[in-house]
């Protein structure tokens, strides 16, 4: 690693939220002694790198530093011996992330981007893609580091260790991240005074808290956000409906946001179909927000993040991006959570797949904390989940129909049956684009006469795919 | 054990089934030496007793037998040196199962009495009782073996396992005695030129099956089902819908008839809907067949089992329990699926559990076959489904509220959210004379005045509980 | 699988045990509708298979059956639409067996040829021609079985499964089968009336016994034993000195006979450091046994298995293995205890690796029981020794001088330090000519001058090497 | 917790370690809120412990610290609201840690006093006593830590967990402090610069080390120390014979030096057989090197730890233990290697078993960072100590004889057979003052005329117990 002339690559380097890992690189000039930042992107995006690179190049000019900022459609130039690599595209780009939300919603399910139906679909198209740059890697900079923020996040993680067999990868979520922000100040600390542990998947997992005198905390910090005092982090982009106390009573963890769609599914399910039939899903919004995002970079004058960022819904996932990629070059050993090989931090899952725990970051990679042993609800359901992440990653490595079934049949918020499987088919007619591994399925689903019913979805091909 | 004198004793004596194990005794007179049966009820069930039991003293007589068939309500005196005590009461009776049925159906959730919203209620009205059965053994009969038919089996005899400390203890089902039954003929052999292998917990296993060969025949099986040749075994009470072979290609083993519940969910709701709306639930057309069943059975010239209780639902269930009791007791060395402690049999799941799986049935106990791992898809829902039923009992032998929405969100036939939590507390409403453990919860629902709202559920308990 | 017309294969066709494999297809000659026996042995083998060859065919033909016995050195031949292979051979002849005992003795350590330093070298010289013969059978016999009985049959076995990766093999030892044997009648019993499980390794393995009433007694046939009623079926190669009754009564399992190796090492110790220096080490006397054999074998009148083969010290071994083939071919699903993958059977080890159980042998091949877990004493000891023979296997194929280190570090038997090194060496250089994975090493060690201490050992391969 | 006016209590604080733990407090006064120090002894410990305790007292007043430090026998006083309770003492004194090397030493044994014969008896004498001193804190202040280093510290740490079901427990050990202070300067860093991983049980782990660029650094250590740069932090009590590299080559990890008895055992015996002969075992050097500490610390200008004590073999054992309760108390979040819950960290040995890792130490006690599993040689090693110490534990409970001989049994250091036996009973009968739980088999032994072969060792209780 040229240890004093960082070469970092970011992969998806048009995203709206490529100011923020700006922004993020900037705050650690010490630590991170940066020359050159490679932002890459697709053909289709490559007037949103433009306007979002033109900016980042304003950004550090005004900071007063002399990294080279490089715009690129060329990934393998950009990542010739590069330090780091963060990824944080989005194949199909957001009409992809509009269409995994409707098909699903036009039929009364959910189709949420991470865990739900679209995840499953945001898995099958990105691993291909995630793959092929991993191959990249060994050949360019078999030492970089990978640091992915791509959703989702700990299913590209897995298929990125198992099937890329590559463990320089660190998977970043900023739910944990926002958690350890929002919560300490609920009980009148900092986050420096509590002692965190996470356990469980991206998107799916349970967190405990002491403070600094040891006590345990959990659940003082619950009773705070029940009084309603604060949303523990809660990203914008999940409806915030409560979880029942006397469930949480017998966790004994505060659950992650997501877990609202587990626990709390048909008020989720509701608020989902009540979006689609009226303001539009999430995704149709972002769309409407990145626009304004690109307007307002497009402004020559402006050289700082804009505030409007933060109702991207994303927000700190850039910044953590930036403080593993600082804690991994300085040897930070950093607190952070993250997605990485279990090791046996929980033993309830396999040891040698990737779980997102409490994790001390450094120049040796991601070492886990051990977390112990999960009760039985919550045990259970974790294996559940793990398991759908692994039949995910086959089925989106292998393009096995009858896989992709079984993932939909073990997702929580899919009913089974002939809907959920029509569901299916319309997803893999209607990404067919990205798919290349179910190209045999989706030539008999097209033959059989499939279409795509949702009519928004259905005809977002015809608009061109700016976003 | 008196060997030569052997002393067997029924709970849920009065029960329809009692003619199909009366019958599986005669079949296996030379097996058992039998000096006495007892059938013991309780006084809600008297009548059925008398009924049924003087039916089975004429079976007896008939067969040309000298064994005592005892009728009584004392099951203290009945277990007094008993060799094998046989489990088969429904606590609540089939009002019960009424309740558990439409309260779920009332509010558009499946009610299923086993795995289902119903059946976490099931375990929860008879793990007290099983328990405190379990108490009397260790204090009357501390050699005997118990084996349990009751309902859901595979719960209650972990819960036996585990909570009652009692390891003499065997769970069966008919389900796969079923399989065994009815598919060897669908590709031209018998039982006994086939080899299987079963895996799962109770009403929730898989098996693979090879011919005197060698060959797996699995796949065969499966063809011939899917060509409408048989049912493979088909519980009566399961609607038959088809499962996707796509999916069962991946899997590469035969599903039990109940994964229909979680492999084609939306069909099996819809179908329950229906009935819900219609004929009536499961449970009320099983009371009309028992009503029938009971009139035959007052018939003093009938004496033998008759061709009805086929239609019942539970045929081989009894037949089951003799041949285990016989296999005991001489020492069989059988092959039987079975619910017994794990003990590595199926490595994904906990090794001090029960599971259901192939055994070999001796004067040893059972011997479970070890399975070995399972692919992801199905470990990942085994995983799930088997710490559900840890949840339950737990639930069901402490009365913890936040336990027992747990168990709830965890089901795959309950949508999480309100509505799940109010059918919850309308259960605990519904069943309150037989839930001692939750008393309290269920003074603080009644306090808040929740009442149920399907009219047929609400107002069983004002007719007279016959069945 | 030609099933009317079987073609048997056994390579080392000219091991003086043959005569009881031949004995034993004969005693099955209802189960097993055998065409063609072909006995396999290499060059150096020949006069032996010809006398002993001769033999079997006057003994199938005064058993007046039309089966063909092929003696051959060619394997390929052989294996070609082969059945059923069952292996047998001594890579070195005795001779390699003479040097693996007096090398380890000549420096004051345990030699023996299964798991101890000897056992080792019978792996390392046995692992390259095991993976060669399965290499071929893929190519010639795809569907056959492979009955290994060549010690050290578990670590062979394993080298098949893990590295061979071939699926179609059962490891075979007659120390279970002798204990079946020996033991019922101490307590007044016979084998069918008593259950049996087994669980371990090969050579390393504890039972408990249940009779026909259920009764637990392995305590009972222990008594039996040290009242010296009977030896338990102890090996004629293994010193019979009695275990600690308070250690057995906390293991409350009946170890089998080499486990004195373990238990009482110094005994085992002094008993082979004695034989060493005076009539000579076992491999010593059994070659001189084998000589006395094949005298006998060349009697053209000579057409039954002559009394003397029992005092070889394997006896029931060759039988052992026809019952493994007529179970196989006739799906007997006879209890037998094998080296097969564990599958859970053992939670305590590896679920993909090969143990030693009980086991249910049919057409659908080796079903083992589930043991359950062990008590830690046991757990301690057989993770040692399991993982070790998973470093045998690993050195053997691999050829690394490290592990090779490794596995004399871990076996109980070598006391570690520069002897135990010296040993190594030795053997390295003794073996050399079978030893085509360590070339290097034994280059090195020949370049240093390393020679074999032990005259006897050192010379003789001076002598020709007949048996 | 009282936070700003701590109690310390140490057990043992007669020990001549106690200035070592003053400096460790008087270093840490910023961190450490003191207002008490009880030190607290057994009456034949109190000569010692004047001695000791005043020489305490005047280094904390050298320092200008207003802390109390208490002399005591009253064990129940001084817990009495304790905020942090380290023990380090040794029942019987050094007399029995010279039985423990003698006994065995003079039957040509190993008699070390951690993992050796010695080391079980140690285990032996000292749990009863530590079970007593739990449950004592449990009702005196159970919100107190204990700090362990009573040696053997790992199995010790295990009896509080498992058998005194108290959680609020650290073990320590002054080896790895050694290792992680003595091994940076050999590749010309800090240890701040170095990310280290360990892995094991207590006298039985290996490390990893990585350095500050993110470079595997272990193979550099092993280099540096194998060119006799350094010793590795190799305690003065364990003797250098180096480890052969091949054998390092293939484990890729460091050894702890006690390693040496395990991968070069012969040289050890040899070297304890020399020591025996001649100078005398260890704990006779240390007896003397101890009465000349007690001279020095009788002179009463003595107030700072002199530098003799380095000598004693477990330097910065006494300050890890300051730095243990200065990080749980001040929330430091430091990394040390600990002996603590499993918890997953080592995924090849139970989940709830105490192991020694690397862990972050904070307010809310140990977290463990996991490993991950090890390869099979020091998989298997690593589960046969691990359940050896389960099994010594269990016997120092009970007094199981059957147990004790299994431990024997299992212990690589011992060669089973009656030799093993006799070092058994000596030891019992020796010891018989401080074994109650074996008081029965010991009358036995008595009764059977057992006595003492090794004539120092018999006649040690002649002299009083000075130390």
């Amino acid at each position: 690693m040229s240890r004093n002339a960082l070469k970092l690559v970011t992969i998806g380097g048009g995203s709206s939220y490529t100011p923020e890992l700006i922004e993020g690189f900037i705050k650690r000039q010490d630590e991170l002694p940066i020359k050159e930042i490679w932002l890459v992107d697709i053909p289709a995006g490559e007037e949103k790198l433009n306007i979002v690179g033109r900016m980042a190049q304003r950004m550090v000019k005004k900071a007063g530093l002399d990294w080279t900022v490089h715009l690129t459609l060329d990934r393998r130039e950009a990542l010739k011996d590069a330090d780091f690599v963060s990824t944080q595209f989005r194949v199909g780009l957001l009409n992809a992330r509009i269409k995994d939300e409707r098909i699903p919603a036009s039929y009364g399910m959910i189709g949420q981007e991470t865990n739900g139906a679209g995840g499953i679909f945001k898995a099958f198209r990105t691993i291909p893609v995630i793959l092929d740059i991993v191959k990249d890697m060994k050949e360019l900079c078999p030492n970089a580091w990978l640091v992915n923020f791509t959703n989702p996040s700990g299913m590209i993680t897995e298929a990125i260790s198992t099937y890329g067999q590559w463990d320089r990868v660190i998977g970043l979520c900023n739910v944990p991240v926002n958690a350890m922000i929002d919560e300490p100040p609920l009980i009148g600390k900092t986050t420096e005074q509590l002692t965190y542990k996470f356990a469980g998947i991206d998107h799916f997992h349970w967190h405990k808290v002491w403070d600094e005198t040891g006590k345990n905390v959990t659940m003082d910090i619950l009773d705070k956000i029940e009084a309603d005092e604060g949303d523990g982090g809660l990203p914008k982009n999940i409806f915030d409906v409560p979880f029942y106390r006397a469930q949480l009573d017998n966790i004994q963890m505060i659950p992650c946001g997501y877990h609202r769609y587990y626990y709390r599914e048909e008020e989720m399910l509701d608020h989902a179909i009540e979006e689609y039939n009226g303001v539009g899903t999430r995704a149709q919004q972002v769309k409407r927000l990145e626009h304004e995002l690109f307007e307002l970079y497009k402004d020559p004058n402006l050289a700082v993040k804009p505030p409007q960022l933060a109702e991207r819904g994303g927000a700190h996932y850039s910044d953590a991006a930036c403080e593993a990629i600082a804690s991994l070059h300085a040897d930070k050993k950093t607190h952070m959570v993250v997605s990485t090989v279990n090791h046996g931090a929980i033993p309830d899952l396999p040891e040698d797949h990737v779980v997102e725990v409490s994790a001390q970051i450094g120049a040796a990679g991601a070492i886990p904390m051990a977390f112990g042993a999960l009760a039985p609800a919550e045990r259970g359901w974790l294996q559940l989940m793990k398991n759908m992440e692994l039949v995910i990653c086959e089925a989106g490595v292998t393009g096995n129909y009858g896989l992709a079934l079984q993932a939909f049949t073990m997702n929580p918020l899919v009913r089974s049956g002939h809907t959920a499987k029509r569901i299916l088919d319309e997803l893999l007619i209607a990404h067919q684009d990205y798919l290349p591994q179910f190209a045999d399925t989706i030539a008999k689903l097209k033959a059989a006469g499939v279409t795509v019913k949702d009519p928004i979805a259905r005809d977002l091909d015809k608009e061109p795919a700016t976003v």
